[in-house]
């Protein structure tokens, strides 16, 4: 049984390169990349020649089993372009952990997570043409794992395709760092424990389409995805979410969901904890810990809700203006005009890790 | 925009037909008839022209929609022969309300479920040579629809396909009506209140992939997923669960769990109940209600657990023989050696409407 060997890989370069989109029209996970890398596994086998070729369309039998039992995970990453022209991806090995677990949970065949990124290298280097510059603007890459055998019977799949396409994108929402307004949602449970919440399986986001939809008519951007009776805040189903609150010693507290199986676990999230741990000023305290929207309305009542924001890759850190519950909105404090401060601070402390412009505990990776 | 319509089918036959497999060699869901039945629909035109033409791959973008958020959702049914040779479908109008269920809750688009069923059974009669005689063989049915959008932004999808595929099968168990052991499962949950196990949604199977492994590995042939601390009976997974219990009294139950949001609204099911409803003798009474793995214990213990079955398309009725729960087995008796009575008189209604041998309330459908 052969393992992920990047030394292995194949290029073949596309012989009719696409013309590049300027950023003022790039829309999120629209547009590819000239290329895309596939590995193929088979049980008997295991993993075979990764291969960079030109981006093309599958041949997929209609009885793959991707099609019908949601044999998919996937992983959101994002490459930037430094001031030296230079390509850096941010923390692979985080999401190639968290893709080796979410591939275990639905028996997909796990892989060198090692490997896989030295792979990712040098797809970055083959479309680096592709990454486009500036503040905001990144090249989207979305490592894809499948389940291809053929068969109607449900087991565990014996083929397998890991995959990577890219898309040049610019910020998330319509405007930089414009606030977003969230609705407490309660109606509709994205996870459960037990269940693959905290994997980034499809199986998670199909059935949170239509909530959102729902959001949406009732004005709101997004869902806020409470849990149980106790209306416990979980995440966002694309971000993450922290609460920042006063406390009437004027202490203060930064505040996410803990990882209790029904949480993604969020590189962003991971990263943010650990920046602010270290950066915040001594009034502060940042907690992971269970907290119910009913504790959110009565500090926000008491002036106490400070500011709160979402953070994801595809979104980085979106500040929260608003969040919807029981026909009210609970207004969140947007005290710099666009966010809160901590909001802004660490927005900017991930960006600059990201875009190279600061070293930070090796989490910035150069492609080479 | 164009609703889904029958008449404007489209045949292109195979100039190429396969060989058909002898009975004894058929394996589940592995191989396919000659033809594909395909409906594109988009969000500007709607439905467009239903087409059969011969099995193909499909040419699939990797952005496309279905591989990365599982917008995908199928049903399960059967084509039987009966003994004048006609081609009989059982209860279709239920897959095409359930189906078209599944799709509005992921925001995939619904259609009208009786132009399908008129599409089925042109597929039939192209295919007709495709399905298997004798008791136990069918051509088992998969109607699947999934989102084909590509874009890898998280939205409700603008492009959809419609498609069939049909596999001739045998019983699904290795011998035809062979009881099954199950482990019942309580670390890992299949649905939940708010969620989306009510559904035939893709989303609902890969997960279940690895706990049915574990399950195998201890000697079980699926899993009986509990919920909640209660360790209430919900379903198996494939198959939904009946229960019979004797009484003190001498009176009997028949018994199965509510359709709460969390048990697949089976057709099989619903159709056990109505026809135990109807044809058990006066001692019975035929129960929808909640029932935890501790009654099926306790009542075991005192002897008044008589029999208990699967029941589901795939499988049709599956005895159950034994239930794993905290490390021993609850045995179930199989009074006639190889199911329970009630067990064996279910099959046998179930299989002559299905094979036409029965006319009921026009359960069985001839395709013309």
């Amino acid at each position: 049984m052969a393992s992920l060997d990047a030394s292995k890989l194949e290029i073949i370069k596309t012989t009719s390169p696409k013309t590049k989109i300027p950023n003022d029209q790039l829309v999120f996970g629209k547009t590819f990349t000239d290329h895309m890398l596939e590995i193929e596994w088979t049980a008997e086998a295991g993993w075979g020649t990764p291969k960079i070729s030109p981006y093309h369309n599958f041949s997929m039998d209609p009885a793959a089993v991707v099609l019908h039992y949601a044999f998919e995970l996937f992983e959101g990453m994002k490459a930037y372009k430094d001031k030296d022209g230079k390509i850096r991806t941010f923390r692979p090995d985080k999401n190639m952990v968290r893709m080796n677990k979410s591939a275990a949970r639905i028996a997909l065949p796990t892989f060198d997570g090692g490997e896989f990124i030295k792979l990712i290298d040098q797809f970055l280097l083959v479309d680096q043409d592709f990454v486009p510059e500036g503040d905001g603007y990144s090249l989207y890459l979305r490592p894809t794992l499948i389940g291809t055998s053929s068969t109607l019977a449900v087991g565990t799949p014996d083929r397998a395709l890991l995959y990577l396409i890219a898309s040049p994108v610019g910020p998330l929402y319509d405007a930089k760092f414009q606030a977003v307004s969230l609705e407490a949602t309660d109606y509709a449970v994205r996870a459960w424990p037990g269940g693959v919440g905290d994997k980034k399986l499809g199986a998670n986001y199909a059935p949170c389409i239509l909530p959102s939809k729902q959001a949406k008519e009732r004005g709101y951007d997004q869902n806020l995805w409470l849990f149980g009776e106790e209306g416990y805040i979980t995440e966002v189903g694309t971000m993450n979410v922290f609460f920042a609150f006063q406390n009437a010693d004027g202490t203060k507290e930064l505040t996410t969901a803990p990882l209790d199986g029904t949480i993604l676990e969020g590189v962003t999230r991971d990263s943010i904890l650990q920046l602010c741990k270290e950066r915040l000023p001594k009034e502060w305290t940042v907690t992971e810990r269970k907290f119910t929207i009913h504790e959110v309305e009565e500090r926000a009542q008491k002036g106490q809700l400070i500011e709160a924001f979402g953070a994801g890759t595809a979104a980085v850190v979106s500040p929260i203006k608003a969040i919807g519950w029981k026909g009210k909105d609970i207004e969140v404090p947007l005290s710099t005009g666009s966010s809160g401060e901590v909001t802004a601070s660490v927005a900017e402390w991930i960006r600059a890790i990201q875009y190279g412009d600061e070293d930070f505990e090796g989490w910035s990776r150069v492609a080479k």
